[in-house]
């Protein structure tokens, strides 16, 4: 049986470079489809173009108008391959015109002195906290398991912090891999939602992800839990920032996501 | 007396969207020129547009290739406008082949409600930290001035933290600007300096910027010193993160900036 985020994320090469897909109604959001399931089917397009070498590494993806429910369009230029990374810039389009566009870099991962700085939140086992979903009206949220730890989408009035830890993955679980974990650096809801303690307009305008992971630390996690943490910089003047770092559950930071993010909530 | 800054970003439109400008050897690297002052012409040559509406919110600039001396171009395509924001994406080519791309948001500043969630950093006045350059061969360096509170380049052995905190400013002085605060967003050198305590060959691959700061607020910052704090997350596989935040003396967070980076250091 085929997973959703599979179907959801499935491209075909129509043209040298030129790679269709589809809206799947499993991922919609409050306006057009779930930001999240777009850059995974970017990644699945960039990881199925016939000239791509090495893995994601990073991936910008500027959201310019919703796309509407159907077809959509991803032309790939590959821009330029190095000996250990390669750059892309992609275009998305539907009907006559341009919905999205961003920027990739694939890079290959070398044997060299690491070490993660940031420290793993200090959280309970999964199972210590309930599978809260978020509310029916979303419908991207449905394809994942979201065990809060704090800053749940249950609001109760403005919030001083607008962090949020969860635990999540996959509904059902799958195998984590690079289009699963682009589609999860987007699955933190608008902080301004917790700041202002109620729903507002709001929507990405950028989303930047660097991918951490080498493929074997995506294959050690496998379809077990991610924990997630979540929080804003500065809210003003109709824009936010936020920041996001996806762990796996065995304290590898797998993936770092900043995104800025519209809304609408004139000054009372 | 034109600033040095202004002579390096200056641009010139040779053709509809198409600019051209010029290395400066002022703020040269160790390969190429200073990340920043590329990205802060590229700032300048989207300012430039003659219809680009609002001011800078976004930026990303992915670096292909080493840029050469001399003279550069940046194609600018406005991808859309709409009613609070403009997408636009960009190529960098110079001789036959491109050297860098990325995208960019311009947007209109609103009046909403805001808040500023994190802290601006616990430091001194300018005046109690010496103004401690960057080592004589990094010559971009010597455009600002650089009082750090913690994590200078005057490297002491590997460190446990890559954070550094500095107080900083264009030397000479000048009114903060777009360009300008772009250039100072990719002012922190590379962090795995600090962890390993002795230079390695790092480069910038993808730096994304969010200018929070509206009009006003520059203008307010006027040429007083900023305070930057930078630190990475996770280093590994060749490849590390930073975030830095850039505030205005006056407690406003003006931008925040995350890149990835190569290194190269054989594991021991």
């Amino acid at each position: 049986m085929t997973h959703v985020l599979d179907e959801a994320t499935a491209v075909e090469q129509v043209s040298p470079g030129l790679f269709r897909a589809h809206t799947h109604p499993a991922y919609n959001n409050m306006v057009g489809p779930f930001g999240g399931i777009t850059a995974a089917t970017v990644v699945a397009a960039l990881q199925h173009h016939p000239d791509a070498q090495g893995d994601p590494l990073s991936l910008t993806l500027n959201y310019a108008a919703p796309i509407s429910e159907g077809e959509w369009d991803i032309a790939i230029t590959v821009l330029r391959t190095n000996r250990t990374n390669q750059h892309f810039t992609f275009l998305i389009s539907q009907g006559e015109g341009p919905v999205a566009s961003g920027t990739a870099v694939f890079g290959t991962r070398r044997d060299t002195w690491g070490d993660t700085e940031i420290t793993f939140p200090t959280v309970g086992a999964p199972d210590e906290y309930a599978d809260q979903p978020f509310p029916d009206f979303i419908a991207w949220a449905r394809n994942y398991e979201t065990r809060f730890v704090e800053g749940s989408l249950a609001l109760e009035g403005p919030q001083e912090s607008s962090q949020s830890t969860v635990w999540l993955r996959d509904r059902p679980a799958r195998p984590l891999d690079y289009p699963a974990l682009a589609s999860i650096t987007d699955a933190f809801f608008p902080r301004v939602f917790l700041r202002r303690g109620t729903y507002l307009p709001a929507g990405t305008i950028s989303l930047t992800t660097y991918f951490h992971a080498s493929a074997d630390e995506l294959a050690a996690q496998g379809e077990d839990y991610l924990l997630g943490s979540a929080r804003g910089a500065r809210f003003g003047h109709g824009h936010f920032d936020q920041y996001a770092q996806v762990w796996g559950r065995n304290g590898t930071l797998l993936a770092t996501t900043h995104q800025i993010v519209y809304y609408k909530d004139p000054k009372a």
